[in-house]
């Protein structure tokens, strides 16, 4: 990277805490940052609303936002009249019904559609196999994949680029994460990552998401900024 | 494939000639088929419309029809403001602007959100590498390395489905496609194939699309049942 033309990364955005972070990571190691967020029908559709925010605090050098109806498929807790559960110790080897069929490979193909146009070789996303909820498309072994295909898809690749996926994110605790949030300036009283949100966006406190989060700032030995419903 | 039940398919229905024939196909083979048709705010929208009478004719299980607008990233002739060109013959090492970054990533992934929400576990693309225009994405080795990824981006891969990604026009010429297609029933009256069709939806005759379309009919020895512009 010469320090007189930054390289351009592409950041998958979604309003939440991890996405923030990894933005503020791509920041801090010198990449123009263009921001991607994608508004799938999920139930907690403030999510859009926050990553604005996020994007406006992070002064990205652009950022959009591509809907596209992901309850037109349901198969989720996420986009279907399927109840999102409370928090459950649930093994790593179930997978929870707030998993959207194929989320995070849809994201980093949009993504990467946009990457390209760019010229941006370089793609983020707050993917997390530690405290996460057992999602498959959080997985190294994902992600590689994903990064392989990339090369293979695109005219880019076929021409001599390589895309790399990053993910800074993935073997890091939810402590860790905000610690290193924290460490950069990230401001967590703009993000949300309640699964299931009031109408006024107050999160629940206590779906998976909610749990791993107030557990992350506990053992951080910081407190959360946002909102809980009582 | 028990009698009793047929295995379920996730068709991509694009309202051209190919993905018809690969639809019919597919049914010959005794899938019950499921049509994804993606509407990325392409230039030729009217493809669309011919993807709902395709549908029709085929009386499929189901069909569907996603919209996300590409042309917020742009990059490519057919969702920016970059002109069509006329049909060159281009080495197969030069890709046309024509190419829509990351397009058959994009769509196949949805096709595959879709197919895991169905526990359908063959998805059906009418790829070709041969009267292709060099698109990269069109290659075997990227639909190998997409239906690799499947089953490690999933849920139902991790419980060890298998998904296939099906490709049945891939080494075919686009005399075959079509003689293929008419001894299945195909009416390619129903389908469209020009990538800048005038206002009232008449194919413009000379796009790189069109020339191969015209040629295909020309080499089977039929008539193509569509009108094109004077």
């Amino acid at each position: 990277m010469t320090s007189e033309s930054p390289k351009k990364a592409v950041i998958l955005l979604s309003g939440g805490l991890d996405s923030y972070t990894t933005a503020a990571i791509a920041q801090s190691q010198g990449f123009d940052c263009y921001g991607l967020t994608i508004g799938y029908g999920q139930r907690h559709n403030i999510e859009l609303d926050c990553a604005n925010k996020v994007a406006a605090r992070l002064d990205l050098q652009d950022h959009k936002t591509i809907k596209l109806d992901l309850r037109l498929f349901g198969g989720s807790a996420l986009t279907d009249e399927i109840d999102v559960p409370d928090f459950e110790d649930h093994s790593e080897a179930e997978i929870p019904v707030t998993y959207v069929p194929a989320r995070n490979t849809i994201m980093l193909s949009l993504a990467l559609g946009w990457a390209e146009v760019l010229e941006a070789f370089d793609i983020f996303i707050g993917a997390n196999a530690v405290d996460y909820s057992g999602y498959p498309d959080c997985r190294p072994a994902f992600i590689q994949a994903f990064e392989s295909l990339s090369n293979l898809a695109t005219k880019a690749g076929v021409e001599g680029s390589k895309f790399t996926i990053h993910t800074p994110l993935i073997d890091l605790t939810k402590a860790e994460i905000i610690q290193k949030g924290l460490d950069l300036g990230v401001d967590y009283s703009l993000t949300h990552s309640c699964y299931n949100p009031d109408k006024n966006g107050v999160a629940c406190g206590h779906c998976d998401s909610c749990i791993l989060r107030l557990k992350g700032f506990e053992q951080a030995g910081v407190s959360d900024p946002i909102t809980y419903a009582a």
